[in-house]
């Protein structure tokens, strides 16, 4: 198996600044082509720091990939010590690059400086992956086995977020030119409301039957559930491919609607492929989740085609005059109930005109139990033409997860309703 | 200067499943005390792995935290790795662990199993922290000068991370009892609204003016800001948090209302903070930004306290339906404007009877430009007892960071109109 290491270069991360994301979706991007990520490193950016560590990385792995420490006030450092460690004896000037450098001025309205110009210039000894989203190309080193005792690649990208994740079709695509990389496949199914370990339980036996070939991970998450993957070394890629697809079909009808997409998707990109689909429309009520909910929704490009707003009732006179929750309600069951989160979906489709509608009440902490309900209480609820329904859930988190994890316990229950609806129709 | 490793031990990092936080809260504390955090690791949990990478970040290194790889079902393996690395010939059970087991899991309802005991028999050689958020308890090993060179202590904490983040002071504390550390002192200066080197250009003259041992940093965030740290090694602390003190009363005085606050703060708590003190409320009625305004302030303990609520006006329809923005304004001036900014909070004021109220309306893309607007446009618009006011925005980036940059800039807005009305007060 082919292994690689992950390096951000860069104090920003190693005084705690930033929190590096890159990492992540490069190790995502490598393990789903079968690469084994051994380790990830983050190092300062002075030259011995930048020089070891590198040496370290390429002795012991066939693949490294550096993001960051290429800025133009730093990318002197970096690209000196790649330039060394290579056996560059001098530099070139990319012209793809500094086309690229000099359109991406030319929008913004910017003279070329030389310190512009610069980052098109590059080692002797490294190939360029153009970068069409930032200045910095992404530099190819290849060293072969009289360096580090096997051949060896390092692929430095740009540090800025979407620049290093943009890189990633390109490097996969050099790595797979020159590595020789096992065909996998992958399929996912996601699954919500169940605890991995019930999971577990609830599909041993069907587990237990999977062809030796056939592998299954569970990757979780709080916020959107269990990702099942089912994954296969493919021979022939359409006889795998079908034979993954009868396995998914087989754990869908196992785990019924626990199953809320077979496509890597989000609760949110789920409701939102549901509404649009069926051209209908959905507005939102909340109250302790303060908005999370509809962030969520309109997180997705194109939500404005189904989405038309919502009412945050943090007060409870919000509830009453904008949502019209009658007063007597709220007196008799208190504010956290399955009444009021009824009426305040109820109010809210009303208000909107809104095909489907979905209400939020509870406590999100980290203080205020009230009198019937711990904090970490939600009352949720989901009206439309099935007419409305509620269910309680109970968290145990800080304000934060609990607020996260309320949201995302709506969406799944909003998601089960457009099911339940949309497949009558 | 004291060096330290942080390393995070388990395949879910390595393969991208999840992103790895607690290294960035450690390393900010670390560095907050004058500790050199020298490198961040990743490894997986198998034997040789963990034992090659602390084997080898200790030699380096006086302190090596790790977080990870002490689950219930995992733990053996870290565990024993540490007994055999810290030369540890049996193991104790710990007490005061034991007692912390068995509450949680009797507030959780669940009996005690051998698995959930064992997670308080420690190898003999570690010292005990005890760990009151979770099962694991922190294990402090420490080797002398005879194994790696020079003394080195390895913090053992669990992974999850508000366990581990809730160990960070009970390890601070460890770590300033057994290694000599300076006494530094921090202040800092929150800053909104002007680019770093425009900022660095304005207090230029300022900063060569600063006496040598007190040291500047800037730490820009793209939604906070830019937080200006001001250091100085203590000798005597009175007199240096005075000498402190009145070098952030100069920045104060240059840079004006670019300041909204001289603790650790973020834009929203800024707000909560002047309302709360004023004991006036806040609505919000957003576009755009689809809650993620409301959401931020909401995520404040406390905020139901000067928090009524939200409109969130995503359709046309509902601007004019429940904010009451008149179809003509819309048809003369567009969506995007800023007589629709400035209707839709005037609007949400009067629904919700709020003493001020904030409103978005723009374009946060990616595709969409409207006739007048590029996508990245925001009009921001603030009522209350001053009158209207309203703001326009751009900025170029994806739609995530368009809407949370739109929000961060209103948060901003509002926070310089509330300086200006309660100062007149």
């Amino acid at each position: 198996m082919i292994k690689a290491s992950i390096c951000t270069i860069g104090d920003e991360i190693l005084i705690g600044q930033v929190i590096d994301t890159n990492s992540s979706h490069l190790a995502t991007a490598l393990e789903e082509n079968g690469i084994l990520v051994a380790r990830m490193v983050s190092f300062g950016d002075r030259r011995e720091e930048i020089f070891h560590n590198l040496e370290s990385e390429l002795t012991e792995n066939d693949i490294v990939i550096t993001t960051g420490g290429l800025g133009p006030t730093k990318d002197d450092i970096t690209k000196d010590v790649l330039a060394e460690l290579s056996g560059s004896t001098g530099t070139y000037e990319h012209a793809g690059q500094l086309a690229i450098i000099r359109g991406i001025l030319h929008g913004r309205g910017i003279d070329m400086l030389p310190n512009n110009r610069a980052q098109a210039r590059v080692p002797d000894r490294c190939e360029v992956i153009p970068n069409y989203l930032g200045t910095a190309p992404i530099m190819v080193f290849r060293f072969d086995s009289a360096r580090f005792g096997h051949p060896a690649t390092l692929y430095a990208l740009p540090g800025v977020p979407h620049e290093a994740v943009g890189a990633i079709p390109s490097v996969l695509e050099d790595i797979r030119n020159h590595f020789h990389l096992d065909n996998i496949l992958h399929k996912n199914l996601m699954v919500y409301g169940i605890a991995e370990s019930a999971l577990s339980e609830k599909i041993a036996a069907w587990e237990d039957a999977l062809p030796n070939d056939i592998h299954l991970s569970y990757l979780p998450n709080t916020l959107t559930g269990i990702r099942l993957r089912l994954s296969i070394y493919s021979g022939d890629a359409d006889e795998e491919e079908e034979r993954l697809g009868a396995k998914i079909e087989e754990l869908k009808t196992l785990l019924g609607d626990l199953v809320y997409s077979d496509h890597d998707d989000t609760l949110e990109e789920t409701v939102g492929r549901l509404l649009k689909h069926a051209g209908k429309t959905l507005s939102t009520a909340e109250s302790c989740t303060g908005g999370e909910i509809s962030h969520l929704i309109t997180s997705v490009a194109g939500s404005s085609a189904y989405y038309l707003g919502s009412v945050i009732s943090y007060a409870v006179s919000v509830k009453q005059s904008v949502l019209g929750v009658p007063a007597r309600i709220i007196e008799q069951f208190g504010v956290v109930s399955s009444e009021v989160a009824a009426a305040m979906a109820e109010g809210v489709r009303q208000l909107t005109g809104s095909d489907y509608a979905v209400a939020t009440t509870g406590l999100a902490g980290p203080a205020g139990d009230d009198a019937s309900n711990p904090v970490g209480t939600v009352w949720i609820a989901v009206t439309g033409p099935l007419g409305t329904r509620t269910v309680k859930r109970l968290f145990r988190n800080d304000r934060k997860r609990n607020i996260e994890r309320f949201s995302a316990a709506s969406l799944d229950f909003l998601r089960k309703y457009l099911e339940e609806d949309l497949m009558n129709n």
